[in-house]
C-alpha cells in the first residue's frame, strides 16, 4: 500500500505534461462548460490489472468534484470488457484526464498481466517470480505496485535496500574475499547480501571461502546458467543459500527454470518491455446541464 | 533539440529514485572511495539508438567530474558491440549510475529502434510514421525524441499544441457542424484542425459538410479502415485534407497500408508497448588511486 | 478552461512570497484569532474583469474553510463598485490572502480591460486582437487566459506550438527557400507555418516563391506596415494566406489599422505594458466569535 | 545583492513556459545545429536599466557555453541604442532564449526606469520614493531589485518584515489603543511599527493617545492627504514619526507632494502599472560552424 | 499564526523520507488493510507543548479520511499522561504516520519546554527571551513558532527582516560610523539596526560617536559581557537604545543576567541543541472492519 | 558517500530560508560589493566533526567562484581551534553563507561527537551502536551520515528498508505467528526480520514458536530489558538471532549494556537530543579589491 502523497507527483507531472499550457484545447471549444457524462474505464481483453487507484486518483486530482467508483481491486482478474473504473462529472474534465488515466492503468496492468502470465507457471513450484531495477525512470515505485499486483515479488527498490555484489565490485574490491568482508562491517544489520556468481565451480569456490572466513552470505544470483547447472547449485547448496536464477529468461521458459527448485526468478522484462495493457474509456451517458 | 533544464528534473528523480536515502550500499561498501575506472555504454544488439545524450547526462549531473564522451549521435544506425559512451571517473559514482543511465538508454532506443524498422517499410511511400500521446507517464518528451531520432514524427505533444476531434466531441458538441464552426471561431491560427472520421460514409458526408459551410477543416483521421477503405478515401479527397490512417496498425502491416497513400500512419506501440533495447555497461579498467 | 492544478503552483509561491516565514505579523498581533469577517473584492473603476477564479482560489489555497462566492464570471463586464467575490470567514486569513488576491484580479482585469477596449474597435471588421509571447515571465497562462476573457485570441503560448520564421531565422537558414522547405519536411502535421515580411517587395517574392517551389505557407506576419501597405497586400494576397500585421500598432490605431482587412492584429502592449485594474477589498461585516 | 539560488527557479520556470515540451520548433528547424552567432541585446530607448544580470543568466542557465558579457551595471543610465549584454554562441540557443531575456529585461528596465523618473523630481527634498506590495505575483524579488536600481527604497517585501497597522486591523482589534498595545508587546525588536491615518485630525488623536499610554510607534502613513494636510502633518509632527505620504499620487505630483516635507512617499504604480522598456536583440554576426 | 501551505512541505517531505519507495513494509504486511484503530499522542513527561498542529497535520496529509482531534493548544503545560492528539482510521496508516508525528512533536515541544523553563526565570524582571538564527537548516519556521509557543520571542528571522551589524561587517565597512552611515541611507524604513559591542568603553565610544555624527541606531546587542558589565552597561544608556545580552549564557543563569535590566536575552541553545520531549503514540482501541 | 544531488535541495532551503527575499541587508548595505576575505570554519572543541563536506557546498552552491578548501575529512577527530574548511571569495557571500554553513556543521557534528563518545565505550566489546528513526525531519540523510562518520551505526533508514514487528504489529496481526506468517511470505528476499520482545519470558517463548512453526526470523530487539535480563537473553538465544538492546539507554550506560555482549544497543538520542558542537567562522584576512 502506497499513499497518494508518495505519487500524487508523478500523476500531476502527467496531467501537465498533457495539458501544456493552453489546456486541451479541442475539449473546450467543442463541448459545452456545463456539459456532464459517464464513462467506464474498461478493459478490452482479459487479465490481471493493476493502477485502478493511480486512474481513478487522476481524475480526483483534476477535479475533486468528478464522482470516482473503483469497480475492481488491484491485481483482479478481468474479462474483456469488464469495467475497471466508474467516473461521472464535468465532460471537459473526464476528456481532459482520459488519456493520462489510460496511459497510467495500460502500462501497470501491462505489468501486472504479464507477472500473472509467469507467476501462473510457477504453481506448484518453490520459486518466486521477481522484478528488477530495470524499470522505467521516476515510475519505480508504481511499476513494483504493478509486479505485487500481478502476484510477483520487488527484488531491490534501489540501491539501498539490499546488497547485491557484482563481478565490478568483485574486482574493484580485490576479490571475493575482501568484498564480503567489507560488506560484513558495514552493512546495515536488517540488509541480506546476495552475491552474483557465474559459474559452478566459482560458486563452490565461494562456498568454501565463506565456511572457510566465517563470512556473512544470505544469497547467490546465479547468472546466465543452464536448468541443469541450477538443478546442480540447488543440490550442492542444499538449503543454505537463497538462489536466485538471473540472465537470459523468458516468460516462457519459467517453468522449466523453476523445475530445479531455485529460490527466486528475475526478469527484468517484467518492467524493461511491457506490452500495454488494452484499456479504453467509453462515454455511456452524456447531457447538457441546464446550467452549471 | 531539447536543453538540459527541459529534462534534468527527469534525470534527477531517476537517480534518486534509485540512490535512496542511503545511497548505493554495495558500491560504498567494496569499492575503495579512491578508485577510478574507465567503462563503456555498449550496444548488444544491432539496430537505432537514442538516449546518447541523456545517459551521458546521468553521469554528469551525479559528478561533474565524470569524463563522458559520447560516440555516436542521436538516431545513429549501431552493431552489436559498437561503444555508444565512454565514461572515466570514479569507480564508485559510475557503478552508481550505470543502471539509471542503462535504463534510459535501453527504453529511448527501444523506441528509437522500432521506429526506425517502422520507417524502413514506409520506404518509397508518401506516408510518415507518427507516435500519439500514448507514452510513459512524465516521459513524453523523451520519448517522442526517441521517435524522432528513429525517423519518425510527433502527432500532438499535447492537448493543447492541435485541434483533434474524436466521436465523444462531436457528440457533446451536439454533431460535426457545431464542433467544426465552435473549433473554427476559437482555435489559435497557427493550429491545425483533425477530425476522427469512422467509416467512407461518414467521411464522404463530413467533405460535403465543409464545403457547405465553408468550415475549416485540415486532416481526417480514418480510424480502423482497411487498407482497400484507405485507398478508397485518398481517391476521394484527392489532396484535399490530410489523411492518417490509425487504428490496429502493426509494425508489420506498415509497408501495406502505406500502400493506400495516406499522409501519416500514427502506431500507439511505437511508445506504449516498447520493446527495451539491450545495452550494457562494461568495465574496461580500473585501478585504485595513489590517494583521492 | 484551466484547471487549478496548471496554476495552483504560481498562487502558492504569490502566497508564499507575501508571508515570508514569519507570516502577517500585522493581523496575528492585532486580530484575534477567533475573529471572523466577512469582505468583497470590489471593482473600483468600470469595465471587464479576469482573474475572478484566480481571487477566489488563492483564498481556498489560504484555509479551505473560507466561504467564497464568485459573482460574476470571468469577462464580465463591470461598473464602480460591482462585487466580484464575496469571502467569508477567519478574518486574519482574509487580511493575509488580500494584497495576493488584489494583485493577480488587478493585473488579469488590466489585460482583460485593454483587450476589450481593442476588441471593441474592431467591431465590424474580420480583424482579430491577437497578444503574444510578451509576457510577464512565469504569468503567461493566466495572462493569455485574461486576454481570451477580453475577447482577444492567443498566438503561440509558447516557442513549440506553431512555426514563426522570423529574419533571423531566414537570414541563419541560407535563404527563405531553404527555410521553408526545412519546416515543410520536418513540422507536425497540426503545426502552422508562419513568415514574416517586411515589405511589400519581399512579400510579392515570397508569394512567386511558394507558388514555384510549391512550399508550405499557411500565414504572413506583416511587420510594421503602413494601413495603406496592409490594404494592398491583403489585395495582392487574396485569401490565399492568413495575414497578421504587427509592430508599431496602438490601441487607438486599432480601427484604422482593421480597416485594411488583416485577419489578425497582434499587439504586445496587452501583456508586456499592463495597467493595473482598480480593485480593493472591503470589509463589510466584522465580528470575534465567542470561541473558535 | 540577490543571489542566483534565489532566483534561478523564476528564470527557469520563465524559460520552461516558452520553450514548453518540443522546444523551439522554429529554430530547431530552420536553423543548423552548428550555427553560431554573436548578438546584442540594445537598449531601443533612453533611460535607467535594471535586469541585465538576470537576462544574462537566462543565457547560462540555457546553455554553460553561451558567452556572455555584461556591458552596463544594475542601473545605468543608457541612450537608444545603448548595448546592455552581448551573447556569443549557439545560435540555436541565443534565438531560445531571446524572447524570455527580453521579457526580463524589459519589465525590470520599466520599473528602474519609472522610479529613476520619480526619484529626479525628488532631487532637493527629504521625500524617499517607496515601492509598495503591488507587485506582479512570484516576481516581488525582482520588481524591488528593479526599483532599488532605479534609485528608489523598497517598503516592506512582505507581510513579515514590518508592521503596518491599516483601518481593518484597527477595527478588528478594538481600537488603536489596544492595536498598539498588541504590537508593543508581540513585535520582534527589529521591526518598526507603522500605523495608518486617513485625516489630520485623527493623526493629532492618536499623537495624544501614544503619548498618554506610552505606546511604541514609529511611524504613520497619511493616506489620501492633499500637499496642504501633508504640510501640516510634518509641522505638528516635527520630525517625532516617520511619515509616508501614499494614495492617489502619481508620477508628475511627485515634487509637489515632497515639498510637504514628508519623508517617504509611496507609489503602487511602479509596480503594478509597468510600462515595458523597449530593448531588443540584434543578431550582429552569424555563420554555420565547420562542425560543431 | 502560520498557514498550512507555508509548512505543509516540510511535512510531506518527513513523511516521503520515512516512507520511501515501498512504503511501511512492516505494517502492510502484518496489519490487515481493513483494520481500523484509535490512538492518542500521549505527553510522557510534564512541560509545555509545541507541535499540536503540526502533529495532527501529519496524519491529515497521509490521508484525510483520518479523524484527528487537537486535545490541547499550542503552549499549553501538560502533565506526563496528557493526551496532545487523538487519531482514529486505518491502522496502517496511523502506524505509517506514528514516527514522523512524534519526530515534530518531540523536536518542537523540547524547544516550547526549554523556552518556558527560561522565561519562567525572567518573571518580574524586563527582559524577554529571544531565539537566534541557530536554527536545523529548513525547521526555522518551525522552530520559531515552538519558541514562541514556550513564551518566548523571535529575533530576526533571517538576514533580511533586521539589520545586526557585527565585528566582521565594521571591519569591511571601514569602522563603525561608515557601517551606519550606509545602513543608515539604505535600510527600509520598518528595520531597525543593532549593533553589537564587545566591551563597556567600545560601547560608550559608539554612544559618543552617534551623537555627534546624529546616526540611527536601535538597539545593541553586548556580546560576552558578565552580568556586573551588563548593568552598567544598563545604567549608562538609561532606556535610550534597546540592549540585548548574548554569548555564552545558559538557561540557568538566566535570572542572573537578567538581573542586570537589559531587554532582551538570546540564547542559542533554544534551538540549537534541544532535548527531544519524550511522546508517545498509544493504541487504545483496534479493530479488523467487516470489510473496507 | 552520499551524491550532491541526493542533499542539494536540503542545502538550498536552508540558504532561501535564510536569505529571504531580501538577502543579506546588512552585509550588502556594510560591506563593499568588492570586497574580497578568507575565512576559516573553525571547531572551538576537541571532538569528532561531520559535515565538513556539507558547509563547504553551502558555499559552493551560493556562488560557484568561492574558493573551498577541506582541511579536514567526515569523521576527523580535531583539537579546539583545528580548521575545518577554508574559505576565500566575496566578503559579502562568505558572511552570508556563515550562518547556514555553521548550522549544518554544528548539528552534524553534535552528531558525530555524540556517536564517538558512545563508540569508545563499545570498544573490546561485539556491540555496535545504531541511531534510529529518530532524526529530524527532512534530515534524516545527513543525520545518518553523521552517524556513521562518529564510528556509529544506521538502524532502518525508513519504514520500507527493514522489517520491525511491535507490539501494535502483534496486535492487529492476531498474534506473533501470524505477523511472522505474513511477513515470511512478502517481505522482499534481502530484507531481515526483526521482532520487538518486551521479556524474557516472551522471548523464550517466540524461539519455541519459530522452531515449531519454522518461521523467518532474523533479530530481536530487546526492549527496557536490565542490563542482567541482557545477558540472560544473549545467552539463551546463543547466537542464534541478532540480538539489539533498545529503550531507557543513555550514552554513560553504554559500557554496562555492552557487557552483556548484545550485538546491537540502539540510542534515539544520537539524533534527537543533539547537543550543537561548537564551530565558528573566523575571518583571516580581508580587503576592498582595487575593482571588482
Amino acid at each position: 500500500m502506497l499513499f497518494a502523497l508518495q505519487y500524487d507527483e508523478i500523476l500531476v507531472n502527467a496531467l501537465r505534461e498533457d495539458l501544456g499550457r493552453a489546456g486541451d484545447l479541442t475539449s473546450n471549444l467543442t463541448v459545452p462548460a456545463q456539459a456532464r457524462c459517464q464513462a467506464n474505464l474498461v478493459a478490452r481483453q482479459p487479465g490481471v490489472v493493476a493502477g485502478v487507484e493511480v486512474a481513478a486518483r487522476v481524475f480526483k486530482l483534476l477535479d475533486p468534484d468528478i464522482v470516482v467508483e473503483r469497480k475492481v481491486s488491484e491485481g483482479a482478474r478481468v474479462e474483456a470488457g469488464t469495467v475497471l473504473v466508474h467516473v461521472s462529472g464535468s465532460a471537459r474534465t473526464i476528456l481532459a484526464g482520459e488519456r493520462t488515466a489510460l496511459n497510467f492503468l495500460g502500462r501497470m496492468s501491462g505489468i501486472s498481466q504479464a507477472t500473472a502470465t509467469g507467476v501462473a507457471q510457477l504453481n506448484g513450484t518453490r520459486s518466486k517470480l521477481v522484478a528488477t531495477r530495470k524499470t522505467t525512470p521516476g515510475l519505480r515505485m508504481l511499476e513494483k505496485w504493478a509486479v505485487l499486483s500481478g502476484g510477483g515479488e520487488s527484488h531491490r527498490f534501489g540501491l539501498d535496500d539490499g546488497i547485491l555484489i557484482k563481478d565490478n565490485h568483485v574486482a574493484l574490491a580485490g576479490g571475493v574475499v575482501q568484498a564480503l568482508k567489507s560488506v560484513q562491517q558495514g552493512a546495515p544489520h536488517l540488509i541480506k547480501v546476495e552475491l552474483e556468481v557465474d559459474t559452478l565451480q566459482q560458486m563452490e569456490e565461494i562456498v568454501r571461502v565463506v565456511d572457510r572466513e566465517k563470512l556473512r552470505l544470505d544469497a547467490m544470483l546465479l547468472d546466465n546458467f543452464t536448468p541443469a547447472q541450477l538443478r546442480q547449485a540447488v543440490e550442492q547448496v542444499n538449503g543454505r543459500f537463497i538462489l536466485e536464477a538471473s540472465g537470459g529468461i523468458t516468460i516462457d521458459r519459467l517453468s522449466e527454470v523453476a523445475a530445479s527448485g531455485v529460490d527466486l526468478i528475475s526478469l527484468g522484462a517484467l518492467t524493461h518491455s511491457v506490452r500495454n495493457f488494452d484499456v479504453a474509456l467509453d462515454v455511456v451517458e452524456s447531457r447538457v446541464a441546464a446550467h452549471s
